[in-house]
């Protein structure tokens, strides 16, 4: 008999030799129909492996990352199984699960291509192959019989791998007719996979390298219902509408040009009127929190990325170094604006008095990123951070954590980010020689931010293990309209950087003594907050952030002059307004204009003329009754003043 | 007999031979007394030069520049004489006039040095030598002779000079025992050297190569009356108060950090308030003027530097490109901003009814400039340029020079910059083929440039040949309190750029057609722009732009909780305020507080606290009278309104 443990701390008895899957059963045949993968002794591998000794043990459904990267990389397979049905002697890369779905690059032979229009027959093959429900069956073999059987089907993208192996680690795995060289693990059979959708096609290099052959992936995403793969076809459609791409294309938010070149975002007007308004907006209220503002610039000199250990961690990643014609200096672009901020608290000396000091910047910075990697404003090669440093005494972390919380949770309320959770991540307690810093100090810090998240009422999450090498930290995760999580707002406690650059203070004993640092940013990018806020709302923006404010819509070409004159006026009370004095009809004009998602929509023709007045429609909201052109722009002044209340 | 052509067309014979100052004799013997320098058919000359052949001339004093030149050209030579007097054996590198002065690089051998305490020696001795008065005498030599001559001196700075020149060009002039390779011109003797200061001291690698020898260079400065130089020594002390430099660190306004790098500033809270103050004035003007602000990234890819041809012309004498760790891209920073602006304006259609565009940005932009120009904030590697293009239909043109005339005259006034005058570059009529564009495109624009110069009540120069090959421009420049001038806005049309980027709108005829595009600047960078207000003000901002509006100034430690309280009110009501909260007696804390150049000091003790008032001093005023606290934030938001008028 072997021992069982399970994740409440549980054990229980089996027969030496118990598959996870004989387990499940034996708990409940309802969990052994859910149970898609299991974590034994701290490893992902097959429900149908058996256990040979003491063991612990997790069983893994579909709510478990786990479980589902089973799902998707058997049905990787079983996608394959169905390609070299339907094209004999086609050759196989590799096929992995991914975040949301799977993929296998193939190369279908000289003369063949895949399309579009063949995949819905991929995915019929696919659907009668899981069917029949084909066992996936392991099997280890050695290296010299992993070659002769891949070179004997001819597949030189499998050889390649192999050749690659150590010998005695090789695993096969077998369903139905596809034999496939993988670590696994996979599932019982293919039975569970009822529903199936192949998404799309793409090129890829072989082993990402643009030298060798382009292999074609096809993309596809599996569920064990229908109605779990209808309603993710909805929200895919969903996503779609709110795809920050599109929308800043149809709205004139922003754009990027090949000349500029890759991931460099060009702010069009509009957007960077956006941009503008929520660093105007955060300017404001850090001001009254008594941060002060710097300006630095965007490139440094080697050393000072030397100084501060990015070079050494990062260097090889980055954007190269920046010669000079002469004088054989080496600047690097910033990847972070901390190392500026340290020799800016180094330019003048600092008393305990004068501490915390708070050090903000809507710092640019440039990070690197594979060309494949970039995606709309999500990630980009070039993002402003809304970056802050909190230099501060070892008392004073507590507060400053609060204060930092406070100031978070205040700009989620403003932009109705109403459903977010944080993560605390503290040192792995069996393994500190991996910190920097005495663990005075991190116990400390430790405490600060368990004790900070408590008093602001913080729903977290506390992961050991987790923190930097250089202190611990807090982040936010936020859920957008449709249910995504997006991480926004983090909390880093820095030992190292203090060190490193030398910061000091005077302290009441008139010694030296030294701050300890805050990293700390709510926005984390302008770039990517802009994209979040914009797939949240659809591009319906609050008033205080839609760069046009209201449209004119005189009902024909005689009432231009009067829309002039309201234009003039709302411009005097700083409220942007656009005219829309298009030969169109009325109706046509407001539909045109809901779709530019701008806030309002003043209607005018002879009796607002007569009366100075507009008709105020609210987009999506319809008509909100007929007002003095005075009286709206009061009203627009109040409910901004109302949305950036709370 | 030769005809001679004076600048105002007059004609008159002389005998061949005759030389300038013989001329000037017979004009007048006060204008012979005042003239330092000739310019025979073109080139400048000295004076004793004879004239054998019908030519032009004009005769320059001191106001000329080639007056000053030749003047302080012949003291460098006094002061080498002078050193080989005191020195013997010393060997001598070049010794130029500058802008405002002379120096010599001198290596004084072996074991010698010449320090600050050996200035006066120096001096006295010029002075001793001048009274003399030596006359200048010019010789021409061949190239071996010269060799011959400087070997047996042992000069090896000299010989390697010769060896680079051409046989037959060289001159020599003697003016008592000194004797130098030099293109003169020079005085007729050393007489006019009446007054002489040298100014200082510094280390020189020959021929500005750090691998070579370092040589000491002495700096002077002479005029031809001891009241110029004391004027000229209170001007310079003057100067050194208001050096931006000191005041910068003194009010601890930015700061530079070897490791960040030579010439990238850092701005400091106060000084990134300022900064941050004169960006939002301007974007607040800007669009009440219908300029777009839009937002570009500070790099590019090498292609666009290509396509807008700053590559080929700038691309040596940058930083260079940055490469990325794969992809084989290259990337430079940004060394203007228009080529961004043609990409933004490229990624929207336009019509004929939306122009002119007017597109702005504070872009920084990065160029190389050697370690030895830099110079504060007036000579940097990195600043922000207040950047706008407009571009604009032909018909346009005169509007929109009026337009940003009246947005410079505007700015000039709320800044007040008072003095200034304005210059016009136009194409040299003999050179077209120098220019791109049009003729009548050219006509256009230069008409709408000195029409729109008019209707603006402009005073202008207008000068010939001076315009870029690009377009004609508008320069102005403004006069400062100690009456130095800066080159500030610039207005330049551009019938280059449009053209290489393909920049197209859609006319009333439904066809393509090209736009204008204008480049143009206010401040021109705003780091240059803050060092010229600092010099302009000696540090005492216009209260709108002062980053801190007032200090509370308790009179002892019993009010500092009142002093708490004003400052809540005023912070309330957006004023930048501070409490000087030490222990000291109220005389010194005003005195000390007035070098901090704050505006206001609010001094309170007993009655304002019991009044709810502050009493109100002025810098540099002094006593304003009591005030309730309110009020006073109501009157100075009132006095910066006033300021911002116009």
């Amino acid at each position: 008999m072997i021992k069982i443990t399970f994740p409440d701390g549980a054990q229980k008895e089996f027969k030496e030799g118990i598959t996870s899957l004989e387990i499940a059963e034996q708990i409940s045949p309802r969990l052994a129909q859910e149970v898609l993968a299991a974590t034994v002794n701290g490893e992902v591998t097959d429900l149908s492996r058996p256990i040979l000794a003491d063991a612990t043990l997790k069983l893994h459904k579909w709510d478990d990352a786990e479980g589902r990267h089973a799902f998707w990389h058997s049905s990787s397979h079983l996608m394959a199984e169905a390609l070299e049905a339907l094209y004999p002697g086609i050759k196989f890369g590799i096929g992995p699960a991914i975040e949301n779905g799977f993929y296998y690059d193939v190369d279908p032979g000289e003369g063949r291509t895949i399309t579009e229009n063949d995949l819905q027959t991929i995915e019929n093959k696919m659907k009668e192959l899981a069917a029949v429900s084909h066992p996936f069956v392991r099997e280890e073999i050695g290296k010299k019989a992993a070659m002769e059987l891949f070179t004997a089907k001819g597949d030189e993208y499998k050889t390649e791998l192999i050749n690659e192996l150590e010998d005695g680690t090789i695993t096969l795995y077998k369903s139905g007719n596809f034999n496939d060289l993988c670590r696994g693990p996979h599932l019982p059979s293919t039975e569970p996979i009822k529903a199936i959708k192949l998404t799309g096609l793409a090129g890829a290099y072989w082993r990402g390298d643009e030298k060798r052959k382009m292999l074609t992936r096809i993309y596809g995403i599996s569920f064990p219902k229908q109605k779990m793969l209808d309603d993710h076809l909805v929200f895919l459609e969903e996503a779609k509408k709110r795809d920050h791409r599109r929308i800043g294309k149809e709205l004139e938010l922003f754009t990027f040009s090949p000349k500029v070149g890759m991931g460099l975002p060009l702010w069009l007007p509009k957007g960077a009127e956006l941009r503008q308004n929520l660093i105007n907006f955060l300017t404001g209220v850090l001001k009254k929190r008594g941060y002060k503002i710097v300006a630095t610039p965007h490139i440094g000199d080697v050393s000072l990325y030397k100084t501060s250990g990015h070079y050494e961690k990062y260097g090889a990643d980055s954007f190269k170094p920046i010669a000079t014609p002469q004088e054989g200096e080496q600047f690097m672009l910033k990847p972070m604006n901390c190392p500026h901020h340290c020799e800016i608290y180094n330019a003048t000396p600092h008393s305990y008095r004068e501490l915390p000091y708070r050090m903000a910047e809507f710092g640019t910075v440039y990070r690197y990123e594979q060309s494949g990697e970039l995606h709309g404003l999500t990630r980009v090669r070039s993002f402003t951070q809304d970056d802050a440093h909190h230099f501060c005494r070892p008392d004073q972390l507590l507060d400053e954590f609060i204060s930092i919380i406070d100031l978070v949770l205040y700009v989620f309320r403003v932009l109705n980010f109403n459903d977010f959770s944080a993560q605390i991540s503290l040192r792995d307690p069996g393994n500190r020689e991996k910190y920097i810093g005495s663990d005075e100090n991190w116990e400390k810090a430790e405490k600060a931010i368990v004790e900070a998240a408590a008093a602001k009422n913080l729903t977290t999450t506390v992961v050991k293990g987790e923190a930097a090498f250089y202190g611990p930290k807090l982040d936010f995760m936020v859920k957008d309209a449709i249910g995504r999580k997006w991480q926004l707002g983090t909390i880093q406690v820095d030992y190292n950087m203090p060190e490193r650059f030398d910061l000091t203070y005077n302290g009441s004993d008139n010694q030296k003594h030294r701050p300890i640092m805050i990293h700390r940013a709510i926005f984390g990018s302008m770039e990517r907050f802009v994209a979040v806020l914009i797939e949240n709302t659809a591009g319906k923006l609050p008033l205080w952030l839609a760069p046009e404010k209201a449209v004119i819509l005189p009902i024909s070409d005689k009432f231009n002059d009067y829309a002039t004159k309201v234009l003039e006026i709302l411009k005097n009370s700083d409220i942007c307004t656009l005219i829309d004095d298009r030969n169109e009809k009325i109706g046509k004009k407001i539909r045109d204009n809901e779709l530019r998602r701008i806030p309002y929509l003043l209607v005018i023709g002879e009796k607002e003329a007569e009366n100075g007045t507009v008709a105020v429609r609210k987009q999506g909201e319809g008509d909100k009754g007929e007002m003095k052109t005075d009286d709206f722009a009061a009203f627009i002044h109040a409910e901004i003043e109302k949305e950036l209340e709370y």
